[in-house]
């Protein structure tokens, strides 16, 4: 898992340049979603647009849009849910990195929002994001099979208390405390998988999937959730800062509850072997054009960075 | 309108009856909706219900309601929409009361979120019931006229950067500045009218209304939200904290814009009263029964505390 692979020799697709376009198609499709920066008051619509452009992967947008992709979907049909998602994802990352939780003055390299605009702005502008989110989702198309209702549920739900928030209360909680793997494990889930879970999901919901397809994208989703945050314990520990592009060692310092802390590197490494696993094997018999998320879901569990 | 108005007396409506009925079917039906206390994490459960019952008057709630019973439907209909209504309520009260913002230690006489569960979670409590009010939002039923997707829209919109949290940001700035009167209405109407203009839209909706009774809802609903907002600025300088049943004078004491401090004391009256005239001008030809609508607006705006 740890040795670098070049995804774009081993395969016909060429993942580098259909990240690239992605990005830039949802780059785009913020900018037109997200209120001008003149807007008032001025200062929450800069913070707003300072956090969401500021060099995001665009990780689950494109999860987003390779999942409508793969079911014979068009990207033009998830967009809206693409980018309701990062303004989701952003607006978890600025609350997150007030000083009131993991207190940190950098992200990517730039100064995080409370440290330009202030804390409150950035609570608020995090807020104004978070309620964004689900204005831009309720402009997608809704299906019979999939309708408004069941997406904003879907979304609302990923989002909400018993996932993405309560994962970020439980990782607070289990600051300098050892805990169980069953605890590290129920963090992971809520604070990556579910939203990435739901990145997929939302994609094939939004290209009017089958139920076969939408347990394969579930299934699919939840373990790439999963290892990827697994990978990301293990590279804090066994890699370089340069390596990883920002501070190596950082979640042991803080006292984080992390797989290779809790279980050891070598078993972390064989738990993520086995969530690559399963998640390559939920793909195995899907029925549509799933080259593109084949790519990226190697792409994420191969990493070494 | 500082004169005490016996409305129950004045009118053969029983509103002191019909309140309490609907804050108890409110109550019942947010416990519903809420995740139990004990549901993991705890610390985040615990916290969204302590804000949420800790004795709110429900206004929110209680207009939609009685906004779907004026356009003949039944309050099971809205009832969804009313829960969501004072979830975005008590959030916004949880984030304006953190350190950041209000700094507010008390709010209705018992511990602010923040003073009993720490900052982290008061935040993630806050940003939890947001994300909620779209979950029960999207649970209640649709029409051919207004769908999810309307409904959806209209909540997030007026929750959102450009009334909601684009007031308290705006409100935040004007802090101790001396403002003008045209950039007190602009937070005025965001942090206060929005809010209850949609409560009363939410309201009709749910009940399938016609569009000459959504926009007579509208117009009662912005200029009842106003002049509430006109009113509590008055009552706040002219009497006593006994009587207010809170610290009298403290928007004076922290600089907060109102419109006595901006336009005095006199023009501020006929303001409220001009307001209150087109409030219950816009219910004046309204098809349907509008009485406990008529009652609430009379009991909101000739209130002495």
């Amino acid at each position: 898992m740890a040795l670098k692979t070049d995804v774009l020799s081993e395969s016909e697709f060429d993942l580098k340049q259909y990240v690239h376009t992605l990005r830039k198609e949802v780059d785009k499709a913020l900018d037109r979603h997200l209120p001008r920066a003149n807007t008032k008051p001025v200062t929450l619509h800069k913070a707003m647009r300072y956090s969401v452009f500021a060099g995001g992967k665009r990780l689950r947008p494109i999860l987003c849009l390779a999942a409508a992709e793969a079911c014979g979907g068009n990207r033009a049909q998830a967009m809206p849910l693409a980018c309701a998602l990062e303004c989701i994802h952003t607006y978890s990352l600025i609350h997150d990195d007030l000083p009131a939780m993991d207190n940190d003055d950098f992200r990517r390299g730039r100064p995080t929002c409370h440290k330009v605009f202030g804390e409150a702005v950035a609570i608020l502008a995090g807020d104004a994001l978070l309620t964004l989110a689900f204005e831009i989702a309720a402009q997608c198309r809704g299906w019979r099979r999939y309708n408004h209702k069941d997406i904003i549920l879907e979304l609302a739900e990923a989002a909400g208390s018993r996932q993405l928030v309560g994962g970020q209360v439980a990782d607070l909680e289990a600051e300098g405390r050892t805990i169980k793997e069953s605890e590290l494990r129920f963090i992971h889930e809520r604070k990556t998988a579910a939203l990435l879970t739901t990145s997929l999901r939302l994609g094939g919901m939004a290209a009017n999937c089958n139920r076969s397809q939408l347990k394969a994208l579930t299934d699919f989703g939840f373990n790439v959730g999963l290892a990827f945050q697994v990978i990301d314990d293990i590279l804090d520990v066994t890699q370089s800062s340069e390596q990883l592009g920002k501070t190596a060692g950082k979640d042991q310092a803080v006292g984080k509850a992390t797989y290779p802390a809790i279980v050891g590197l070598e078993r972390s490494r064989e738990i993520a072997a086995a969530l690559t696993k399963k998640a390559f094997r939920a793909l195995k018999d899907f029925h549509g054009r799933p080259q593109a998320l084949l790519a990226l879901g190697k792409y994420l569990l191969e990493r070494d960075h």
